[in-house]
Formats: structure tokens, sequence, C-alpha cells
């Protein structure tokens, strides 16, 4: 159980630096909304998927990352949105579509919700198909 | 002003669409821990910094973004890390470090901090010299 933000991060850098999958996991939240977008990735969404995707990773060795130079935003009252960004970039031979994954963040202040935190980044070219497949609706 | 996160973020990536720079700085908090790392770029924080990014990136024209497939996360009491993280990649010829940007997000739950979200992305080769510039400490 961790007491505080930092020493869960703390146990996460931690346990990859260890390749301890075990202890990885048990950073985590156990919740079927849980993100992780590796670098690169496809967005994993739930506990399942993400649990994989990092016994795979140390499957094949430890990780060796140190995290340096944290922003910090605390908020009594915050949302945090991880959206598909369908980018269309108009070119003399027509538009061209491609993928993002960004992480938008908001907190409620005295004058109402407002973005904090906008983190976009590339998504794999098969980010449209797989994590729109099983919602057709939002393609309209 | 805005009475939900759903309303600021329609109204960023409509103020995108429409090119408009004023009405898309309105979304944004006013605070100097604001972050915004666009694809690819360098982790920008604070408000004047931020602004500048986007007055130049609308200065070229509207940018044709739709935000798809959102994962909603809620929480009472959440925390929000953007931090620099440090690959250490180990090859036959020695160490190599790489640089990369991850959003981790932790939610107060009955089992203490735990982590809900893990965005991470490929850094400029640049982000450890002019992040890690004026906070020397980090280093060791």
């Amino acid at each position: 159980m961790f007491a505080t933000p930092d020493e869960a991060e703390h146990a996460f850098y931690e346990a990859l630096e260890q390749g301890d999958y075990v202890r990885l996991m048990q950073v985590w939240a156990d919740d079927d909304d849980i993100v992780c977008i590796h670098p690169g990735g496809m967005r994993l969404q739930g506990h399942d998927a993400v649990q994989q995707s990092w016994r795979q990773i140390l499957d094949a060795g430890p990780v060796h990352i140190r995290p340096m130079s944290p922003v910090v935003m605390t908020s009594m009252l915050s949302v945090t949105h991880i959206v598909i960004e369908q980018v269309t970039v108009r070119t003399r031979d027509g538009a061209r579509l491609s993928y993002g994954y960004a992480t938008n963040v908001f907190h409620k202040g005295p004058t109402g919700w407002r973005m904090v935190l906008h983190h976009a980044a590339p998504a794999p070219h098969t980010a449209a198909e797989f994590d729109l497949h099983d919602m057709p609706d939002m393609l309209h």
C-alpha cells in the first residue's frame, strides 16, 4: 500500500529496474479503466492488457529507466481523458489522415474546468483500426 | 467558463479547427504549472511557453484534429506526474542513453495511491540538455 504518489512511482521504476513483474503490477490500480501507452505502442486498456504487455517486456530482461525532473500537478477535482487524435493533413493530393494519442488533463478551479496538460504523441498506423474497431459510431 | 471537462475539450479542438488562438488559450488554465507536449516536441511548461507554441502552430493555419474513442478517468484525489525518462539500453558497445516523456497519473483509493495511467513517448534528443539544464542536481 503506497502512502503517496511518489512512493507508487518509485516502486514502479524500481520494479522495472529489477524486472519484477509481480511488484510492478502491484503499483497499478486493479481496475478495468487503467491505460498504458508504451513508446510507439498502442493504447492498452484494462488490467489484463496492461499486465500482459509488461510481462512480455520484462520477460526480455529488466528495463533501466530513471525518472527525472518531474512536474507534479495536484488537484482535488481532476479528470483525465486519453483520446485518439485523428489528424487531417491537407496536401495537394488531397487529405491524408494520421493518428496520435493525447492525454488531456482538466482541473476544476474557480473559473470552471480548464486544461492543465496536453501530452500528444504519434500512434502506430494500426491505432485507427484497432481502437475504433469496436466503436463504429465514433467514426461518424 | 467551462462547466465540464468535455466542454473544455470540445472548445480546445474547435479552436484548433478554427485556428482561433485566443479561444484556444482560454481553455488552458492560467497557471505556471500547465504542460504541453506536442508530438515529437519538447515538454513545454507554463502559460507563456505553451501560448507561444500554439501561436506558432496556428500562424501556419488551422489544425484539423478529431478526438475519438476517449477513455475518461475521474477521481476525487488524483496526482499527475510528467517526467523525463532516461532510458539506459545496454548494448555490446556499452550503455546508450535515450530519453522519453511519461505522464503518470495516480489515484487514491481504498488501497492507497495506485497508478492508473502511464503514457510514455519518445522525446527529442535535445530533451536532456534542455530540460535538465537548470537542475543539475537531478543528474546525480
